[in-house]
């Protein structure tokens, strides 16, 4: 039988900050039996402990507990311990009912996470396929970095200074201003979403819709009043409803995804980014600008950014976590000297700093010149499957459905006839093995249009064409379904 | 002489979700010219850009610039492109005097970052010597995770599920009531606190005084009113004061540094904790036990948490961030199946999820046994510092000066005559090449205490020495200048 653990006693020394002496260990002991703190038949702690806490000999410890065995306050067991002996005043059960009150609390409000079925073919994913991921090379890099000059043992709250400065040179090369301390490294976009959402004065926030729905979860859940502006995946926004909704509303920021928007596809015309600047100095509202997208651009055309064309005052937010790796979680944020320690103390708060090994690899990967190859690669990769899509949509799918044309990138908008139930279409998709997104979580209220996201980046070729077989199966049976 | 960017164009098809046609390109930019969206001068997106895009043939591309030039809409420029060349009704300079809105932030309320310079002996700091971290053994433990199976792809939410087995199981051995589905990884403690002040109803939050500042700093930036418990470094927590101030303010959580307080280095004994408990489900408050001392305890006696006294309910943090590697970051909280999902969900708001290849080295490392080892040859180090830094301070401290005796672990708390100006004595000490914290920070109102942290768990003996040396040729110092 293992002895019981001891109790874990504080002793209180009378001589201000000098060791501890007998008289000191004796005293504690006696006045916390006496007034209930300690009751009868707990272990007292080993000498050894007390000894090593205070600092003392253990002949002090020793004599301690020899004079409270003499006044009848402690028992020696012999090869056991010393337990404390006489009942206190307010003699009680050490350990009552034990327990602790729950936490209060109020939960987000989150769609339920998506169900993942080993097997079934992922349709709506933004991930990209695991085989286009640039494994090996990023095996190398953190070999790199474990070895010379081995592991960085600490972090900077801002984010590891090399791979700030590497960035900010990728970003001058794309004619964006931007200096090294401008960056401030992220656990991915959300973390840069997170920080501006926090810091942000002003309770409303305009978004695209559809959007990104951790976008506008996360802003909902910080307080803000979120104003939706319509997007449409085949004609763009229109511009003049989002002007009169941002004049009304008066939000503090748009938070726009610039190429390859999410979920539709959609990428901002030059003439539609100077028009939203135009609009964020009218009408004094900041601009964060997600650029997820401009790094899979087919054929490495130009794209033109909010921050190249409007300057340092639009903050831009961009990520390697779908391009490099997902579970490297490296993400980073542009500001400007003004909004630059505001944006590194919101991500102390959160999270104090964030994994400087993975950021070293990352900026190994930058540094080696991986990254533009790794890049050309996908790109080349995506523009295959992105023609091989729209092909396979063309050949197969039903007359009244649309499907957007984002000329590259990861994923497209599909838009189905009104008359089909999206629920009932998901269902049925589940139960051939494909899995489809529930859209209606990229929407504030309730859906302008009526569809969902396909990728073709996650997805190899003949996954692919086997998935849209059984969508355009699907979507029969609905229509059969929907008539009869 | 670089041809200037192309500008980007969302080409508008009429036939919905077919291709696109010659004829859609021409009335497209036509239009676009006609309302000034494209003003004169501009190039024109690239045959290939727009054939790839569109997903048609390059002569459907090329027959629409073709008729747009025979329009005069456009003309092509040999071996540069293609050029709008009719101005629009609405003619405009296509950049004018571009820029955004500058973003309208509420800044927290931090204190300013510690200086570091390089050579100064950090006194304060709370990390432990990298000399004693396992350096090499992590870096084996990479090396293994990225050869086989390889690098994980994706993430999981909750956290890698092979360390939050682990974990679970670890702290079953300490006596807690934890099962793996409980336990959610996070960027060190920090985004525990974190989570749980983003979901806490209630708007009031009990810390003990003084107080780990950016756990104080947090909860205020979450909008918290925080309701201060002093706690005396000599003397612990007088309860009593406690539970007055718990009546009055009913907070709706209380957070505790429940071993190895930080700052004080106090360590609660099974009674305070089990008050605790009881105050708790008297007062109905939740408890967030920060435990990132136990595992540094001396002699690995045992140490009660208030989880392992109170069960599930009890919301436990911890990490690994100092122990092992700071720059690896990897932290964990303990909730109950009834607050897994809510912590999930504001883990996800905030960082969706964190970096997997760093939790699965941390797992490889716990399954290969690494771990145990390792705290018993950090203990046994701290422990020698310990009792070297009690020694020291003996033989150096001036009359008036106290610490208090933590029983090994990283710091103690060293508290000066109130006759010392603290700010005087933190710049002097500067001047002689020792840094000090700010203690104020530990504070939310005015201190009852006089004095600051002091590491010996970041210093080697001899450094440690000559910054007490030091020390105390500063106090003798500033105590004969508030005399003159």
């Amino acid at each position: 039988m293992a002895r019981p653990p001891s109790v874990s006693i504080h002793i209180r020394v009378r001589a201000p900050g000098r060791r501890a002496c007998a008289e000191d260990i004796v005293r504690t002991v006696a006045e916390d039996i006496a007034s209930g703190r300690l009751s009868k038949g707990l272990r007292l702690p080993p000498v050894r402990e007390l000894e090593h806490q205070l600092g003392i000999s253990k002949n002090t410890v020793q004599a301690a507990y020899d004079e409270l065995v003499a006044r009848g306050l402690a028992e020696a067991r012999a090869r056991d311990g010393v337990y404390t002996a006489s009942p206190g005043i307010a003699e009680k059960d050490p350990f009552p009912s034990l327990g602790a009150a729950p936490l209060a609390f109020t939960p987000p409000r989150l769609p339920p996470p998506a169900r993942r079925v080993p097997g079934q073919i992922e349709l709506s994913t933004v991930f990209i396929d695991p085989e286009l991921l640039p494994v090996t090379q990023l095996t190398d890099c953190f070999r790199s970095v474990l070895s010379s000059p081995g592991l960085v043992p600490f972090y900077d709250a801002q984010g590891y200074p090399p791979l700030r400065a590497a960035i900010a040179e990728r970003l001058r090369g794309r004619g964006m201003e931007v200096d090294a301390d401008d960056v401030v490294l992220t656990t991915g976009s959300q973390q840069a979403l997170d920080m501006v959402g926090r810091a942000l004065s002003g309770g409303c926030v305009a978004l695209e819709e559809p959007v990104y729905s951790y976008a506008r979860l996360l802003f909902e859940d910080l307080g803000k009043e979120v104003v939706p502006l319509p997007l449409d995946p085949f004609g763009g926004p229109p511009l003049e409803v989002w002007a009169e909704r941002i004049g009304k509303a008066r939000p503090s920021l748009l938070y726009a995804i610039t190429s390859y928007q999410n979920p539709t596809g959609y990428s901002y015309s030059t003439y539609e980014m100077v028009q939203l600047l135009e609009m964020s100095k009218h009408y004094g509202f900041a601009l964060l600008e997600d650029d997820w997208g401009s790094d899979m651009l087919s054929c490495g055309e130009y794209r033109p950014t909010l921050r190249a064309l409007g300057g340092k005052h639009v903050l831009y937010a961009n990520s390697f976590t779908k391009k490099l790796l997902p579970a490297l979680r490296v993400g980073y944020i542009v500001g400007s000297p003004e909004t630059r320690d505001v944006l590194v103390a919101e991500k102390r708060l959160s999270t104090l700093a964030n994994v400087a090994v993975t950021e070293a690899v990352v900026h190994e990967f930058l540094d080696r010149g991986y990254y533009d190859t790794h890049l050309k690669r996908v790109q080349a990769a995506l523009d295959e499957r992105y023609l091989g899509c729209l092909g396979a949509l063309e050949e197969l799918m039903p007359e009244g459905v649309r499907w957007s044309t984002p000329g590259g990138g990861p994923t497209l908008w599909l838009e189905v006839p009104r008359s089909i139930d999206l629920p009932s279409l998901r269902e049925r998709l589940f139960r051939k093995g494909v899995t489809i997104e529930d859209s209606r979580n990229h929407f504030s209220g309730a859906p302008h249009l009526h569809g969902f996201r396909v990728s073709y980046a996650y997805l190899a070729p003949d996954r692919l064409r086997q998935a849209l077989e059984r969508l355009a199966e699907a979507l029969s049976e609905e229509a059969r379904r929907s008539i009869a």
